[in-house]
């Protein structure tokens, strides 16, 4: 099909030229000064991104790749750990926890909804013999489109001294996260989302209390051990190889991240939000996420009778080269996803607004034309 | 440094035009036919470097993630391995399975030899409970420049059936190499060697004998589980979120391999390896390796009076802008290693030769300008 396809995923998402050219260059010696200053760059950049003063490593691993990181450096097998879910990504913390030998209290929440801070609150002051030693959650939810108030949960441990461990892979740089303000202990992300480049690195941002925990720590581990990372680190390298040409990509990422400023690309994610929900909501189909959890990353959206997703999907891809995400095990065919995280325009969105509007149409389906396109250019003109 | 510089690692290695540019595009959905299409065809290719009709996996990851996969998969904590070491990567899978909780026989070469297939057999006979269930063992060892017969290694283990494990990651495409004929069970490599890609894939090959005990493993593990990753590969897609921008960049590299033709990359390394060390042995300088172990890949050469290799590295970089890797631990300053691994050329081979001439005269040791390129003269012409 002509033109460049409308990549619309909550990750991967779209990479700027300037990111790809970056990319675009011969290998170095990973063990040489001039990686060293560009890993150290790179360190410093991703750390002012997590809010943290504190430690970070980049590791050659998908997203989750560092929650297995975040597991095995800081949860020994037997210890007690409270795993909130709010969907699949929830529960994929919790199973790697539960892999390695944790004994885990998972507390499920209704998809679509964030976690409540008060049952974690109750949860919490129940432990009186502070035996739960890790607290783990999802800050965006990339399966429902819903975000967890991770200063609220913090708040809600009180003066517990079970670290707290957060999934940033799909927020980090989309949401406000302030890592060493909120008090968040280990907090996990990846390249594919809010910092536009490829997938193929896992950033892991850990406090220096979960570090004096990690060196008593009983879980097997070698590629995602931290004290061999930090030592490495020490020398401007890396443990093991670094995917360089990522590396690369993601210097030239935290150039733009600057230029633009993280106030204003939080800023940006949030007008995506409240521009896509209130068009979609125009076209009188249902969102997964209530609009006080809404995510900025991207939008869950029930398709008309809650089936037929994918077909939708599928004559959005055919006809105008929008790729939209399915929804994940029971909301397969029931929801699709709009990513609107890192690198798109507020006009691309409302462009899959209109194609929308054809498909529902085209589908058999009651929809105004327009009426969804209108109401996002208001939401454009009143800014 | 005017002109483009000489990367002469054991990886790192050159990119070629061609395979920055394949990577230079933008994302696709990792979830839609596209990608599947690609994995396939990347998955068929890497299986056709490695000589294997069974399973292979492609990991977001270095090279030492593929060891961890191959211990967590393979290896249960109270096993018994054979860990044949004969340099520091060969100490590195030995680690890896102990740190997972092998309870490991390691036997140790000395630096710079190839391991004795007798003493192999020797141990494997004397093990008549068939208490070993997996021996593990370096292909190419980067450190040193040797390499081991694995084809010997494996007839050494005679019926016996522990699992022969082999870390293929720096040898995989520039020495012979048959995963099925030879009856390899489990073999690791990765794309910053002869795969001619950046760093940030690994890749894991093995045979259903492997799988078959894999079913019953107890490690624990997450990422790197097979089960998960071939039921993912059933639908054409990876467990987690794939190193897009290395696959287009693996998918372009296997179409140059597969033009050059396997025998004949193979036959161009066994070259640069023949004409390297015979021009650098006309200059005076010892070999770490014998000619008989000695890799295709790079070349370890010991510094006059085995100190001051550091020096005429960094006189090669400053003057030259040649990149050469330095000796690792206990030979470290001592030796250089030339890597000639992946997308370089015989004449920049030859021009570091020259390089070499001019930096040692330049350092006060007594060279005839001239010889070593010779020499590397008369091995291109006689070709």
């Amino acid at each position: 099909m002509i033109g460049q396809q409308y990549l619309l995923l909550p990750g991967p998402t779209p990479i700027p030229d300037r990111v790809l050219r970056a990319m675009n260059r011969p290998m170095i010696n990973h063990r040489g000064p001039e990686f060293r200053d560009m890993l150290y760059e790179v360190t410093r950049g991703v750390k002012g991104i997590y809010g943290t003063d504190q430690n970070l490593l980049i590791y050659p691993s998908s997203g989750t790749g560092v929650l297995e990181a975040a597991v095995v450096n800081f949860i020994s097998p037997g210890d007690k750990v409270l795993a909130v879910s709010i969907g699949v990504f929830g529960d994929r913390f919790a199973a790697i926890a539960q892999n390695f030998g944790a004994e885990v209290e998972k507390i499920s929440f209704k998809w679509g909804e964030a976690a409540d801070p008060h049952i974690i609150k109750e949860i919490i002051q129940k432990d009186k013999q502070k035996q739960i030693k890790a607290v783990l959650i999802t800050h965006n939810e990339t399966s429902t489109g819903a975000f967890n108030d991770i200063k609220a949960v913090k708040q809600a441990m009180q003066d517990h001294p079970a670290l707290l461990m957060v999934d940033c892979v799909s927020g980090l740089g989309a949401l406000e996260f302030n890592m060493d303000d909120w008090g968040v202990d280990v907090a996990l992300s990846g390249s594919q989302k809010a910092f536009m480049i490829p997938p193929g690195l896992g950033f892991m941002a850990f406090g220096n209390r979960a570090l004096e925990i990690h060196r008593n720590n009983t879980n097997h581990r070698y590629y995602w051990d931290v004290t061999a990372g930090l030592n490495y680190l020490e020398k401007g390298q890396t443990a093991f190889t670094p995917a360089i040409s990522l590396i690369y990509g993601l210097q030239e990422a935290l150039v733009m991240m600057a230029e633009e400023g993280l106030d204003n690309i939080i800023q940006r994610h949030r007008n995506y939000r409240d521009m896509v929900r209130a068009a979609i909501g125009e076209l009188g189909l249902e969102l997964l996420a209530p609009d006080q959890h809404a995510s900025t990353a991207l939008t869950a959206v029930l398709a008309p009778g809650r089936s037929g997703a994918n077909q939708i999907r599928s004559k959005m891809l055919n006809r105008f080269n929008i790729v939209l995400a399915g929804g994940q095990l029971e909301l397969d065919d029931v929801m699709f996803r709009v990513g609107h995280l890192g690198y798109v325009r507020e006009l691309d969105l409302l462009a899959v607004i209109a194609a929308l509007e054809i498909t529902l149409l085209e589908s058999g389906f009651k929809v105004e034309l327009g009426a969804g396109v209108h109401k996002a250019q208001q939401y454009i003109l009143a800014r």
